[in-house]
């Protein structure tokens, strides 16, 4: 059994729902890397007693580490640095020296503000520098620092890493922490694990368990492999960890998948279809355009968030009104009114329309009625028209019914809208 | 003491972080309205001795109510009915009405596919009709019913709400479970809480410290607000919750907050800058058009989210690359090279050129570093100018230097945007 880990994400803006946790998933990744075992995230509010009962839940299932995210700010309500200390048996003291590096670092961003209270400043600064006893101090990085509070001598349980709530913040200490001696001795037993990661789409779940199932028949040791599956976005994606002596019976379940569902199966190695459109456009020398009306700028938000995607994203229309896919993208009026502003020959017309005016080597096209309302029988809500196009003039298209409410239809189109790109770029068909 | 909840997300792709979690807050939104207290949220993965010791930890937190979500798929590791049974002290069985049921909404989905396996279908809707004896039932509304679960006669606890993981069908089955007479049972000591929220932009958070500080000396009755704050996409929230009878607090605290930050609370309401802005446009009659760079698609999708967006969106442009801003928006070329892409002047021509191609009453652009790469001295990473014009040439305009890395500046120029477009068409000048 290697090192096990609990996450404590603190915030009652993250309990309620008002802000959405970035770190749960980060730092579960992190560890993930290391080889850590993570058993649970727990969320809680900005009360004492809550944050003392979530360590206590997780020293009692026996992790060798917990590390915690939020509460290290100048607020009465951040109490994270007080409570570990005393779970960990250690008095809380004013560190000089922290206080001198906290106040250097704050004076420069005052600038930005005008008329700021200094009494309020040093109050803040020396809440920040107030410290559990013995605990390896990180950074800051904000003006919040990190703090690494092993259990006090004589105490048994996990080594508590407190990080800042601020992701960015928090992914700038996390190197540091790792250094420490009392995080090195307490993530010493961790295993290495081998995690593999299959995507499937247009497949349902059942068919993926029935294949699971099969494996049990036929493979020796599949029983030592994690398997678990997960729909998202409109994707089937089935994760596979393993200790490595495993790694045969890992094999032998992805032979199984590809015999299986070949032709569902677009990713082995981890990539997302996002990444791989950005390969394929990267090794073509293609750029690419959209031209999206029911996703409403989600398609060229994705296409467009990757670091470098100006390499190869020329841009997007997105043709909200009628006479905007006429003006900004050519779309023939008479076209819009023969067939609708949700159907096939429109979503051709405006990657047409797209691929000429952005002067781009592939253009990809989304109509669709994303709900609530504006659904019709022939037309319900969830029923979207893609066509992707290269400027050569090769073209595929689909329309489907997308299930779910307006954002869920915003979501899964896009995914579509990706693969179909995705295989137009491969120079393949449309339909699986 | 009114009645507690604690919520469990089961899931191992939630645990490592590759499938985001809606359902804590979505279910988070619905215990407030209900005044049920949160004190938890856990994530686990799909392991049983996991997930039993989640729930063990909130039984012995006292909450009157656990619900959890995700683990009732047709797969193997899909196991919450029966831990939960077994937690409950209640044996699974077979319910034969229930597996009728699944097998007739299964029918119609199977024609989507091609060449299943019945019999894989068969296994799949017998394991998700087996459930614990004595829960009641909940839909199904995708394949997977929902249970309420009490513990069996004799033992005490909780009562546990099983839903299934995907939002849409978690959603739908959610009236039905708080109609179960296990449900209101369990939340029937429920406090009337009242909820409010105010939102400041452009003001650091240690100066609502202050404010807070000062309000302790001033306001009786003050620690019987609880008050959290939290900066969130650019925006500070401060976030007040209490029992009726400490209203007269709440109100002599919103007063202070005015009288100390009149300028930078925009929100006392509880509205988001996105519902101000689409009911200001709607007010006025006025369409917006968007013309965005570094943001890449995302403030368009902001501004289309809503039902109903339709009315007053009239659509966006992306043009990422700078030949798309000439031909797109009829930016002049010599502008751009005389200042710059990222520069003020362009930013205005590209409101101007926004407001001429959409022919919308109103128009804000966006263009930026967003880094990694592309930043230089004079326009470092996160450098991002603005500008908010009305038809009749009114205009606003803003540049600064923002935080944080791609995804952040990306984010938060979203947000910076909007307040210009907002204080745009209230007429109000663009510096707090």
């Amino acid at each position: 059994m290697g090192a096990r880990a609990g996450i404590v994400v603190t915030g009652t803006e993250v309990l309620a729902g008002r802000v959405r946790d970035r770190n749960g998933p980060w730092l579960s990744d992190r560890l993930a890397e290391l080889g850590i075992e993570l058993a649970h995230i727990t969320i809680c509010g900005d009360r004492r007693e809550d944050l003392e009962a979530s360590l206590r839940f997780l020293a009692g299932e026996g992790v060798h580490l917990v590390i915690t995210s939020g509460g290290l700010g100048p607020t009465a309500d951040d109490l994270t640095a007080e409570v570990v200390a005393r779970f960990q048996g250690r008095e809380m003291y004013l560190d000089a020296e922290l206080e001198r590096r906290i106040a250097a670092i704050v004076e420069p961003l005052l600038k930005r503000w005008r008329g700021l209270d200094p009494e309020a400043i040093r109050t803040s600064t020396r809440k920040q520098a107030t410290i559990p006893r013995g605990a390896e101090v990180l950074g800051p990085a904000g003006t919040a620092p990190g703090l690494v509070v092993a259990p006090a001598d004589g105490r048994e349980g996990p080594a508590v890493v407190v990080l800042p709530g601020p992701p960015s913040e928090l992914h700038g200490l996390w190197p540091e922490a790792l250094e420490t001696a009392t995080f090195r001795a307490a993530s010493a037993g961790r295993s290495q694990f081998e995690q593999r990661m299959l995507r499937l789409v247009g497949i349902p779940e059942s068919e993926i368990a029935e294949t699971l199932r099969v494996g049990e028949e036929q493979i020796d040791g599949l029983e030592d492999l994690e398997v678990t599956t997960c729909l998202r976005r409109g994707e089937l994606e089935v994760a596979v960890r393993y200790e490595p002596p495993a790694r045969a019976a890992w094999e032998e379940l992805l032979e199984l998948v590809r015999e299986r569902h070949g032709t569902e199966l677009f990713s082995d190695d981890g990539t997302s279809v996002d990444e791989q459109v950005a390969a394929l456009l990267t090794d073509s020398g293609r750029t690419v355009a959209v031209a999206e009306s029911c996703t409403g700028g989600e398609l060229a938000g994705r296409l467009s968030a990757p670091a470098g995607a100006s390499a190869w994203f020329a841009g997007g229309v997105v043709p909200y009104a009628n006479e905007a896919k006429a003006r900004l993208l050519g779309v023939d009026f008479e076209l819009i009114e023969r067939h609708g502003a949700v159907s096939a020959p429109v979503a051709s017309a405006m990657a047409e329309g797209a691929l000429a005016r952005f002067g781009a080597g592939a253009a990809v096209a989304v109509t669709g009625v994303a709900g609530p309302g504006g659904g019709t029988e022939d037309k319900p809500v969830g029923y979207v028209c893609f066509a992707a196009r290269l400027a050569d003039g090769f073209e595929l298209a689909r329309d489907l019914v997308i299930p779910g409410e307006r954002p869920d239809v915003r979501d899964r189109s896009t995914t579509v809208a990706l693969h179909l790109l995705r295989r137009l770029l491969r120079g393949e068909s449309a339909e699986l």
